[in-house]
C-alpha cells in the first residue's frame, strides 16, 4: 500500500501539529509532503528535520533565509511568502491538503487545491463561511472531496456515510456553551476561545454546514451540550437521528479525515459509558449569545453577508484580545458592519475579497485601530 | 417503481399489525403478499379483507374452515397448520419476509426464507438466539439479507451503514432497565414485559447481536439508559462512537427494515432536543439482574447453551404469567436447566430442536407443569 502524501497548510498550529502526530504514528499510511507556517520558523524547521517533506513554505518572507539555512543540509525545498503558499497548493506532488491555516488567510490555498481536484481535509471554517458557494462549485467541477476536520462537521459527515440519497431533515450542531467554564486563571485565551465564548464559532459552523451538506438555514439547529460528548447529530427524513460521540479530542477527527474512508486503531483515551453518566441538552439563549443571532441572520441572508460577519469578527476579536474593546462591544461592531457594507446577493470571488477588505476597514475604523 | 411484496409472519401480533400500518401508509412501495397468524382468526380475516394478500395461513388448524369461509368471496388462498407456515415461507411469490412470530415457533419459517435467499426483516430474536450459527451460515450461502427490526439491532445496523471494512471495537446495547417503572396498574403484562423486567431480553439481544454483527462476547456491552432515546451504539476501532436515537416507537425500525436502504418520510412523533433535556447511563447491576448474568454465561459458552437458556426462559415466563412460580424462581429454573442439559459445542439443527425440547421438559418438570 502506498502512503497518502499530505500537504499540511498551517503545520505549526494546533491542528497542524496534531496532524503531524497522526502522521508520525502511522508512517506506513501517510507522509508529510508539504509543510507551511506563517511565522513560527523554529517549529517549522524542527518539523522539516523530523518529517523530511518535499517542500516547506514560510509565510513571513523575512524568515526565508533563516529557514533556508537551517535546512541547507537536507533535500527540503524552501519557499516564502503568501504567493508561494498559493503556488505550492497548485502543485501535483501531494494527494490531500490538510487546510489548517486559521482565518481568512486559508481561503486562497484551499481554493487552489480544490481547483486541482485534490482531496481537502478542511479545518479552516472561513473558507466556506466567506465563499462557500464558489468553493463548493469548484469542488463539484473538479471532483475534489472535502472532508471536514471540525469535530462537529466530522460528526455529521460520519453520520451521513452510507445513507446514499436519504434526505436530511435537519442537523443538530452541539455547542459546549462556554469555554471559560471551569478553566484555570492562566488558561490561554485565543481567537478560538473568544469565538467559542460568544458562540460565534457555532454561527460560523452553521454557515459552514450549509455549504458542506447542502442545507437550507431551516435545516440547521444549535443545541447547548455542556459535556461535549455528542459532537453533532443528523435527523433523517424518517425521524431517525444518528449521532457521533467521543471524548473531546481533535486528534480523532483529524485522523478520520486523513485516513477516510478507513478508520485507524489508536490509543487515544476512549469514552466509557460506565463513567459518563449523563448527557444534557438545552436551547441556546439567543439574547445572551447575540453573535449567534447575527450569524443566523447572515446565514439566512446569504450573499456576501457571512463574509462581512466573518471579517468584522476577525477584527473585533483581534481588538478584544489586545484590550482595545470590551466583550459586548464586539457584537455592536459586527452588527454595524452588517448594516453598512453593501450587500451583494451573488458575489464573484473578487467581490468577496473586496467585501472582506471593506468590512475589515469599516470595523477597524469603528474601534479606531 | 414496483412494490416490494412483503410476507408478514405473525401479522396479528404487535410487530405484524404495525408493519401493516406501514404498508397501508405506503401502498405505492409495499404490498402484503402473505399474512400468517397462530390463532387470532378474527383479526387475520379482517387484515385479509383489507390488504387482499395472495395467501393467508392460520396456525391453529381448528380455525381453518372459519377463515376459509370468511374469505370465500375473495381470491385469497387459505392454508392452515405449522407445516403450511414453513411451506408458504418457501414460495417464491414474495420479496421480503417480516419474521414477526414471537418465540421459538418463528425459527422454521425464517430458516426456510433464508434458504430461499429472501430478504428477512427479523423481529424474532429466538431465531438467532437458538440457532444463530446455522441461520447466518445459510444466509451467507444464499445471499439472504437479514435486516434487524428490534430497535437496538436496527440502531446498530444503521450505525454500521457505509462503514465498509472498518472494524467494530464494541457495541453498546441500551436497556431501559425496567418496564414496570411508571406504568399504570392495568398495564398489560406479557412475555416481552417480563423479559424486559428481568433483563433477559437484553441477554437474548446480546446473543442475537453476536450473530447479526459477527462479534465476540467481549465486544458486547449493556448499559442502562432509562429514557430509551439512544437505541444503541457502536464504538469503532478508532474510538469514535455512533449512536442512533429517536423516541421509543417500533414503527420506525419496522419501516426502516421494510424500506431499506431507503428511508421514508412519515408523521411519527419526533425527538426534539429542546424538550429532551437529559440522557443518563449506568452500569446494569448483575446481582439484581441475574438473568443478564446467565445470558452472558450462555453467550460466552456458545454451542447449544443459548438454546437451553431460551427454552427454559420461555417455560418459566409462561409459568410466571399464570402465577405458577414466583419472579425470582424463574432464574433458578433457568440456571438448573443450563447445568443439567447436555452441552453440545457444535449442534446440528436437529440437535438444536432436541435441546429445545429437553430444556423445556426439564424446566417444566421443575415447576410441576
Amino acid at each position: 500500500m502506498t502512503q497518502k502524501r499530505i500537504a499540511i497548510f498551517g503545520s505549526t498550529g494546533s491542528i497542524g501539529t496534531q496532524a503531524l502526530d497522526v502522521i508520525a504514528a502511522h508512517s506506513d499510511l501517510f507522509s508529510a509532503e508539504i509543510l507551511t507556517a506563517q511565522s513560527n520558523d523554529a517549529l517549522l524547521i524542527k518539523q522539516a528535520l523530523q518529517f523530511n517533506p518535499n517542500i516547506v513554505v514560510i509565510g513571513d518572507e523575512k524568515k526565508y533565509l533563516m529557514v533556508k539555512e537551517a535546512l541547507a543540509s537536507t533535500s527540503v525545498k524552501v519557499f516564502a511568502g503568501e504567493k508561494a503558499l498559493e503556488e505550492v497548493a497548485g502543485l501535483d506532488c501531494y494527494d490531500m491538503m490538510l487546510a489548517g491555516i486559521v482565518g481568512y488567510a486559508g481561503l486562497r490555498p484551499t481554493l487552489q487545491a480544490v481547483g486541482m481536484g485534490k482531496a481537502v481535509a478542511l479545518a479552516n471554517k472561513e473558507t466556506l463561511v466567506v465563499a462557500g458557494d464558489i468553493v463548493m462549485q469548484k469542488a463539484r467541477e473538479n471532483r475534489a472531496a472535502i472532508i471536514p476536520v471540525d469535530s462537529e462537521h466530522s460528526a455529521i459527515f460520519q453520520c451521513l456515510i452510507g445513507e446514499g440519497n436519504n434526505q436530511i431533515d435537519k442537523i443538530i450542531l452541539t455547542a459546549s456553551g462556554g469555554p471559560f467554564l471551569g478553566k484555570k486563571p492562566n488558561f490561554l485565551v485565543t481567537k478560538i476561545t473568544i469565538d467559542s465564548a460568544t458562540l460565534m464559532n457555532k454561527g460560523l459552523e452553521m454557515i459552514e454546514a450549509k455549504w458542506l451538506f447542502d442545507l437550507t438555514p431551516q435545516q440547521i439547529q444549535v443545541v447547548i451540550h455542556p459535556q461535549s460528548i455528542v459532537h453533532s447529530m443528523v435527523q433523517f427524513e424518517d425521524g431517525s437521528i444518528k449521532a457521533q460521540m467521543g471524548l473531546p479530542d481533535m486528534k480523532l477527527p483529524i485522523q478520520y479525515a486523513l485516513a477516510f474512508p478507513k478508520r485507524i486503531v489508536n490509543n487515544f483515551p476512549r469514552l466509557d459509558f460506565k463513567k459518563q453518566h449523563a448527557l444534557s441538552f438545552e436551547e441556546p439563549d439567543i439574547k445572551t449569545f447575540r453573535n449567534l443571532a447575527l450569524a443566523t441572520e447572515a446565514l439566512n441572508k446569504g450573499g456576501n453577508m457571512p463574509c462581512i460577519l466573518n471579517a468584522a469578527n476577525e477584527i473585533v476579536v483581534y481588538a478584544f484580545l489586545r484590550n482595545r474593546i470590551g466583550f459586548l462591544d464586539m457584537t455592536e461592531v459586527i452588527q454595524q458592519a452588517m448594516q453598512k457594507i453593501t450587500f451583494i446577493e451573488k458575489p464573484t470571488l473578487e467581490e468577496y475579497f473586496e467585501t472582506d477588505g471593506e468590512a475589515r476597514n469599516f470595523a477597524a475604523s469603528l474601534i479606531h485601530m
